[in-house]
């Protein structure tokens, strides 16, 4: 039997735990996998390109595990009350390739690009960084502050947003977790005394959301939602102040914001930082910049936590998504042995 | 929701339809999609190599439906009585990049590898073929009998498995099924008067099954067992003597029997003959040697069947792959109206 996270399982393992909970532990995943970056066998993404947008298979394994990720990406969507993505991963046994387990992973994509920031974060900003101001408060919003909160110890945000919809449903997300949020009036009064500043917009295009001059010395800038070939959210003048950190760089010079750079620019990827190969920030001065476009590798860690945790919490279900034999080259005798009768059968549709 | 079909709804379907009726549709919706062959995206599938075997994912698309099937291949597996080789597949809708159905597809290629067979062979074989030998009697060998016997009308099997307990495993699991079985002692004699040969042996390497000397005239060969680098079934030979037809040419020239080829030999792909621009069997006296190494276009057609039984017979179940939101932008508003009481929930592990 095949372990199953569905939508379900996973919110009420979020229930049960906690999100900050769940995002701290995650954190340590996410940070021991990316220390044992070189034992990892970094696959070229598949993306199938169509006129309303891309499917994209991430594959990735070590020595043990194999995951990928399915995900799509989708602007039409939201036209049709849709999620523009959506994304569900499966972590398999490399000694016998068979599936261990399936998870949605809609909403932990959105956990595990939190924590990634957070991971970054952590050893890039200032620390004692007390203020962020999020700008963008789409999907990912809360999940950024949470996790902020949870690796960091952010307490305030200073948050913008064209659209007050979005305003007024990240406030009222937010309520009662323990953060005071202050809604600005633009970008320039939300980024204003922020140590750390978290860009999650949903930006279509080569969008300038923040601008050098609203950026002061020693701040560490987050900068999520410039992930595709044309999307990008930070200015040229203040990438080439900052210095600059992602996740695999062959991904993000096709992805980031670095697609703006030439080729030749210094650009240092998040586990030599963390390794200690090579410095994150170098004084308190520094304009630092995660340039996150996301990586297989967080999908592999967020997929190895659930995998841990359906051992000790058993929260999952099962699904018999491979047969189990007697003889493994009788595979027509599972047709022999079917019964005559009808099963019972939880969770049949209709 | 994302309808599921696993292991136990996939039998279910074959006792209620039977694998004949079952197989004899598949045949149908595989002819369909091989004759919009152009209408196809054939991307490269990504294979990840370990010291034990192999783990791919084979995507394809048309304008409107996205196909992938996760297959491992694992010989060692059988040391412990899994599967060499076990699969599931994913269904989605191009326009909205949503997954439509997860299914198994262990028994389901089985399925579909028998269904591509019947179909070349009945473009390929003599007209009026009764008689199939059948060489290697594994997994795959009860399928390929029934696809032939649904799709061509063979009433006659002449078998031959090095393993007696294999042999022993086919006769029971053919009885009662409507073809005799006899067994031979030898390939040799297994061939002897047979209008078509099936290899589908478990050869590791580069085997010969099958010598030229062996093959009368207007035979036709399906050879199935030969499906990867260095694992032929054939002789080169025979090969040299046949007209040779594959799925699809830049997959076959690294897996199929035609890897012992020089790259200038004429081969011709199904889907040209099928659609009448290219000939198929030229004479009676031709040997036909279908050269098949399994194509994401069968498995395809397999989901697409799977879909349109799943709307009128809805022996389905529906997993929450992908959580169902009332405002797209709020992912985190499911977290908030998470119920503090567990739900009841089918299926619960443990």
């Amino acid at each position: 039997m095949v372990k199953f996270f569905g939508v379900r399982e996973l919110l009420e393992l979020l229930r049960i735990l906690g999100v900050e909970e769940f995002l701290s532990n995650l954190i340590r995943y996410i940070r021991d996998d990316y220390l044992r970056w070189e034992q990892f066998e970094k696959i070229a993404r598949v993306a199938s390109h169509s006129p309303q947008g891309v499917i994209e298979l991430m594959p990735i394994c070590d020595d043990e595990l194999y995951t990928f990720k399915y995900v799509n990406g989708h602007p039409v969507n939201t036209q049709s009350r849709r999620l523009t993505v959506t994304a569900f991963g499966v972590l398999a046994d490399v000694r016998t390739g068979y599936p261990l387990l399936v998870s949605e992973m809609t909403i932990s994509t959105a956990l595990r690009t939190a924590a990634t920031s957070a991971l970054a974060a952590s050893c890039l900003a200032r620390g004692g960084s007390t203020v962020m101001a999020l700008i963008g408060l789409g999907a990912q919003a809360e999940f950024q502050a949470l996790a902020f909160k949870a690796g960091l110890g952010i307490r305030k945000l200073q948050v913008f947003d064209v659209d007050p919809a979005a305003v007024a449903k990240f406030n009222a997300n937010m309520r009662g977790l323990g953060m005071e949020v202050v809604s600005a009036g633009s970008i320039a009064e939300a980024v204003h005394g922020a140590d750390i500043v978290t860009t999650a917009t949903a930006a279509k295009r080569n969008a300038v959301i923040l601008t050098s001059d609203m950026i002061g010395p020693g701040v560490h800038i987050n900068a999520i939602g410039g992930d595709c070939p044309g999307k990008t959210e930070l200015d040229r003048d203040l990438l080439a102040r900052g210095r600059i950190f992602v996740e695999y760089l062959p991904q993000s010079r096709v992805e980031g914001e670095i697609q703006q750079l030439s080729v030749h620019s210094g650009i240092t990827e998040l586990w030599e930082v963390l390794a200690g190969k090579r410095p994150g920030r170098l004084s308190a001065a520094d304009v630092t910049i995660f340039d996150s476009v996301g990586f297989a590798i967080e999908d592999f860690s967020l997929l190895r936590y659930l995998d841990d945790l359906s051992k000790t919490m058993n929260l999952h279900r099962e699904i018999d998504l491979v047969p189990l034999l007697e003889d493994p080259k009788d595979l027509f005798g599972l047709l022999r042995a079917l019964p005559a009768s009808q099963p019972q059968r939880a969770g049949r549709a209709g």
